[in-house]
């Protein structure tokens, strides 16, 4: 090593280098005369998230956010896509387990991916946790992650909801992807913080919500790098690995994004610690429950429901300033037309 | 649920959606006028890898591939930076423990950490993995992740290597900083997959790579979310979560990527695999080798060095199109000036 290539202006030209790589995407202003979130009514919450996108994204303001920390966190399930009457993942397990049923004679011998096989959803539930993971491992593990990814892409095709009869990924919220398009055009980052399985909604969150497979963190299970027919891959296999709910959540932010976000929103207990986690960074913050009260036009459940229980965040999240959706009333159009 | 809301042109608002949200991130192209990565030297390597630049982004190519896919992974290690003698995050370490041990008498009781103490670096080793680990976990564990981050920049901003007397962070390769900033410019995502711990290196990859925290993986330990102060924090626990090393590489870059990328550059047979899996995937793939040739202005070692170690690459990789890079005879320049 020669030390004669030993330079003192080491700081100025590091400084210019943060200057040139800091910023890689540029973001475009949203024009002022297009109406922000067209699908959300006039009203108090509408006020509170473009007061809060204006305050942290204009230069001078005692608010403003540095780019490069516009971090938003969103919940998939009930807070980006219908939840009901139980998450739309468990409908692929339950449907890849009875097509792939009869490659899988020993499916029978178990009572709850007998169940499964049967389209009883109660027989599977009745066993809690462990039924559901039962199920998630039969019809998540044991391929490649491209295989396991083009099952889902075909399921999605062609896969109907049982009460509304549409595509799964059609149920999406107009609102939210409003909401996501908006803070991206402000320079915002999005990523979504799912309980749900991470690489399910990396197969089409892409084209649901803008949102590329490595802004997507949820629960995983293990992965290991091995070769199939003569190639290298992925295979999926069955251990979990991480479950990404509750304190999860908070852990799971940390693992793949490494930074405190400045927004996350939600609806369920599950999300609480996201939001509690988020909204006590200093500085301006902003925690958003989307709280299920239209039973027209999607489904009302909060804290008797199984799936996407909300209790201690309706009772808390007003005094801790978070913005309690309310779907009935704030949102003129639920699924995009 | 009412189902009067059905709608029958689903798939088109889908489509103008996804049309809409697909590209967020907007890249502006390279100046043709500006010299391409200006510290690497005319020759076949460089030539390659602007070729692959050009083809994988030029519409029309038989070649392109479409952004969303323009994924590109580099090991941190000796391929970003320097690792000589020793990786630098390790010299942190040891002088954190040499720094904390007034507080912890304790520490003298373990030969590994009294060696740290003692700033003797063979004692260390001289325990494997295991003497490594454990000065780790006493420099990165039991405090908060935010604390974590702050010791690390104290430690950046004063410490010295000590055979150059640079500062560490400014111990990074010119040539790779402008190969990641030539491939951001062409519409790329630059990621870093690193055997190194993840908070430790989002300390410092954003100013010194344009890198944000997001994009980097990396070794880590276990977190848990805790309240500290009366505030609730990520803290940095005892345990080893994951290693992001050799077969570690691709799976690390599953759980956090979620696609093959089409781009890997590393310099040792810890990243044998990321290059192999990169590069295996289907369509136009590069993969790079970086040779530590260069004893006058870095450090010259691969197959006989304990840190930073390379054979098989060297052996395997021409026949697969590696590119392999000679630091001495490609590099005009190897630290910023």
């Amino acid at each position: 090593m020669n030390t004669r290539i030993i330079r003192k202006n080491w700081i100025f030209t590091l400084f210019i280098f943060g200057l040139a790589c800091q910023a890689p995407e540029a973001q475009k202003e949203v024009k002022s005369d297009e109406p922000k979130l067209p699908s959300w009514n006039e009203g108090e919450n509408k006020n509170a998230i473009l007061d809060f996108v204006e305050k942290t994204t204009t230069v001078g303001s005692s608010d403003f956010v540095p780019e490069k920390d516009r971090i938003a966190v969103f919940d998939n399930d009930g807070c980006l896509w219908s939840e009901q009457p139980f998450y739309f993942q468990l409908a692929y397990a339950i449907d890849y387990v009875k097509k792939e049923a009869p490659n899988h004679p020993e499916w029978n011998d178990s009572p709850v991916l007998k169940s499964a096989i049967d389209g009883d959803i109660n027989g599977i539930l009745s066993k809690g946790e462990h039924g559901i993971i039962e199920v998630v491992m039969a019809s998540h593990t044991g391929m490649t992650a491209e295989e396991f990814s083009q099952n889902v892409k075909d399921w999605l095709a062609t896969a109907k909801h049982p009460e509304t009869g549409m595509a799964y990924n059609q149920m999406i919220y107009q609102p939210m992807v409003e909401l996501l398009s908006y803070l991206r055009a402000n320079g915002f980052k999005t990523f979504i913080v799912s309980g749900g399985g991470i690489d399910f909604l990396r197969v089409w969150a892409e084209e649901a919500y803008g949102i590329p497979p490595y802004q997507v963190i949820g629960s995983s299970i293990k992965a290991q790098y091995e070769e199939v027919d003569g190639k290298k891959a992925i295979v999926k296999t069955p251990e979990l690995n991480f479950i990404d709910d509750k304190e999860g959540k908070p852990v799971g932010i940390h693992q793949h994004i490494g930074m405190r976000p400045i927004i996350a929103a939600g609806n369920s207990d599950g999300d609480y610690q996201m939001l509690e986690y988020t909204t006590q960074g200093s500085g301006p913050r902003l925690g958003i429950l989307i709280h299920h009260t239209d039973s027209e036009r999607e489904f009302a459940y909060d804290s008797l429901s199984p799936i996407g229980n909300l209790k201690k965040g309706l009772i808390d999240g007003p005094s801790l300033g978070w913005v309690i959706v309310d779907m009935a009333k704030d949102w003129s159009q639920v699924y995009p037309k």
